[in-house]
């Protein structure tokens, strides 16, 4: 499949990294947490993992970034290949149609967060696989090492700290979900993983090769499966209505992948059947998807034909 | 592309048929018009058309019924084709999060319909083609006409008066919308056009042929563009995100596939690149989905592998 | 009673008069029809009616207006006295937290408007008095007409028109309460007699007088009853927490009356067991009050002593 | 005043003492802590202070219960006393139109409470008062054990770490807020505070007596002036208008007084001029308001004319 398209991948992914910085300027650093807000908006890097085990790159795609939200992708993958349809008991998995930490909507709905990417519902799948494993961000970190053959990838502590710090809004979703008995483990405990894992540094190349298991129907890096055809397609699904916060139609509309943001400026992107895209760009719109991040897949779809529709 | 599925599709569709009746059970009639109500639930038919010409199909594939909502399918790539983005400007393309006659989401955002195939989203389309027709009804008439070579297609005029007795709720998001500037032709017009377009009576096949220009990329049946292929991605991200009422993401992780929903029982869903199926059921679930439809289409896509994802 | 306050009546209506014309600079006309928007800021009347029979004005107070909402007050009686409590059923008692004619909480609350004030429960109340009456505007204007000894007291014809013409949000109000079955005449009919309602055209001097029956616990010009103290207190009630659109809150603690205002600029105000204060200023703050008006009945208190509290 | 109502004040207490025990029937003594499941719904206590110096009781009027919200009148007199108006800057003083636990209004409002007894506001009040005086519960116990005369006043550590531990809907609004930065102690502190003055232990006549000063225009029991003229008025009107939960149209209609509940059964009532009633009967509404404490009040004004409507 990949030999079909005219294009050839790394001339585009380089074109693609020219023409990044220039988009900065259209959005903005994310600054609620020092860390964040010290990383220079035109930086940029796009790695592409094909399923036949190619890794192309451009741009800083070897430079670690804070990964945030992007990480809730594998917690759900890792969280539903353990506990199956039963995690949909305490999560839904429709589109908020409200920003990601919202509390209107959790208030609406008793409790039980729309989808398992905006922050209350990141919260829930944390707890659950608390619950399951004894160690959330262990069982994540584990699992992203073995993807990316990274044995050192691990959390940024002064980002947790930050995040802990500067985390009321997160709390005050935890203990919202707790008063209606939709949190298993200690709020604290709960937090201390979530934080943890927003707080995980991983280049784009690390991230595309952690992905590709969402575009290989579930086989992991060592041919193994994390779980069925039917899971990835459904992780896939969820992505594509609800990774890029109140601006999935747009992401939808313009790139046509599903896909997962994060604040630190990442985007992961699956292309089914044929590989996985990371792209970073820390300079955010107004919805907290990457300016640079969304163009770039956007370019990329519109010149290969990759998207799903 | 077609040859290489491991399935006959005859014998498939036979298939979903025969197990169509017995999920029946599960839904309830729309009843809020005497029309709908009086349709026996447990009727089914199924029609898939190929890009390559063929049409298969099972059950009362033939048989005309009610395509309310299905329709907004096709006054939205009209629209498009006439007014590109600038349709947008009046209209969200975001998941609505409420269900799809709320007024909740107009008021918050002052008078813009979340996206169009909510109720008040498609009145601004029709609205939109009005203005630049003249005629948006007998516009989309002439196109289903032209697309399924049935020049007696039409709508039940029945139906629509009745529509229009019961058509508070529409009347009150037009008025609404009119509050906000953001209808531009007489309320009364807009609503008997809307009316009209949601009583169209069309078969599971006629339907089928209508939509297949959405899986080929904009290529109508006597081979002109409505639109080009990144209009046509757009109509089919829409159609995943926002077609299925607000059970959108359920359809996206069930079927993976762009639909849209009416509450005829009718669905319209598109496999780009391969063709479009059609499958009507009255028995609808709380969502207003048809539930031997969502079933078919899901049982067609596991058996095909034929999900975007 | 009247004769324990400190302060001659005449003489403070005068100081307050003298000073109302610098705090229009503070509000803004109302503008969403032409014949309030001609009206001059800083025009401003008061008149306070006692239940010894008396009548004090100062400024313009001779001077008709377009009492707008201010004759909301009224109508809730009428019905009141004909229905009783059984209107509660179509219509809460509670304030709305939102402004006057919000759709969000017409929703959630399935089509029972919060209360008689905001435009969607004074619908439901002329509903209910055309139910009971055949004319519930013919019934409002006689008693109108009784109270005040003026017979030629009537709507104004142009403004009655120009709500009309203006009056989508009113209309989507009604039809939606409609598409919930708590409209029981036609929507056009309830609309008519509404607008027409509004447009009603009067002075300080005579909202002060028609106002009485409220300070009189009940008791009319003629000295018949309307209705008995019980229901007195309930309308005084209802004006003191939802009276003042969503600024109750800040009326009762400013002034501490019982007091239903309009768009037009006027403010009616009772003061149980003692009289009834009429004031106009057509400089509207941010809720929909005259800033003057709230001015002069905060001054009229704070001097008097005669708040509730 | 007193003398010239026309009824004996004790026979009328014993009337409604008499009664009160079958009202318990239609409400539900709060169960989210053990400690106030215990109580028997029909237990009843009802006390008046008048401002002249008597105190009249009927049923268990000298039995200490938890006062709950009750509470929440003090802390706003208290901090309306030292701060004046800029307490508003941080919490409004409009009906909320939501429970009072609810966390929808306050995003919409970006943390700014709508009213101070909200617990939402209630937080924002005992975190202004402990900034002001270094310990906001000490602050408050001192206050009503002066106004009482009873020096062993105090909270019931018992009742305060239960509400701490079921406390995650208060934790949630707290942490809420202080991401809004209208929270200036740290959460935890606040919390405490809040659980004590919850947990305060006091009587039908410890009430009655704790409030008379808002019937006296600010003078407190050993003539001093907490707060003036004005203020006391404000403290009425915010009582009136919101003292009751989402109920407080309701309360306004039927008793016509300022008034405030708790959970505990307890309600405070404010007769301006006249004096303060306090009631106790655990059963509870579906707003949360005593059922025969209600009935109580309702029956006491109608009797004795002394709504201020």
């Amino acid at each position: 499949v990949l030999a079909s398209t005219p294009v050839d991948l790394q001339t585009l992914l380089d074109e693609i990294a020219a023409a990044a910085p220039a988009q900065a300027a259209r959005g903005k650093v994310a600054d609620y947490i020092p860390a964040l807000a010290a990383v220079a908006p035109e930086r940029f890097g796009m790695a592409l993992a094909t399923v036949d085990g190619q890794v192309y790159g451009s741009g800083e795609f070897r430079e670690p970034f804070s990964v945030q939200s992007v990480s809730k992708a594998f917690t759900l993958a890792l969280s539903l290949a353990r506990e199956g349809d039963a995690l949909f008991n305490r999560v839904g998995r429709e589109p908020s149609g409200n920003p990601f930490n919202s509390l209107v909507q959790l208030e609406y709905e008793h409790g039980i967060p729309r989808n398992p990417f905006i922050n209350a519902g990141a919260l829930v799948v944390v707890d659950q696989l608390l619950t399951a494993t004894g160690d959330a961000f262990g069982e994540l970190r584990a699992f992203l090492r073995a993807e990316t053959g990274e044995p050192a990838l691990d959390c940024d502590a002064v980002v947790a700290r930050s995040e802990a710090e500067h985390g009321h809004r997160n709390a005050a979703l935890a203990h919202f979900m707790a008063s209606y008995g939709n949190l298993k483990n200690p709020v604290e405990v709960v937090l201390d993983h979530y934080f943890r894992q927003c707080a995980l540094t991983m280049s784009c190349a690390d991230l595309a090769r952690a992905g590709l298991f969402l575009a290989r129907h579930g086989v992991r890096a060592d041919g193994s499966q994390l779980f069925g055809r039917s899971e990835a397609k459904r992780v896939n699904a969820i992505l594509l209505t609800c990774g890029t916060y109140d601006a999935a139609g747009d992401f939808a509309y313009r790139v046509g992948l599903p896909g997962k943001s994060g604040v630190g400026g990442g985007i992961l992107s699956v292309l089914p059947g044929r590989g996985c895209l990371a792209v970073w760009g820390p300079a955010l719109d107004r919805s907290g998807n990457s300016v640079a991040g969304v163009h770039a897949l956007d370019t990329f779809t519109t010149r290969t034909g990759w998207s799903v529709f």
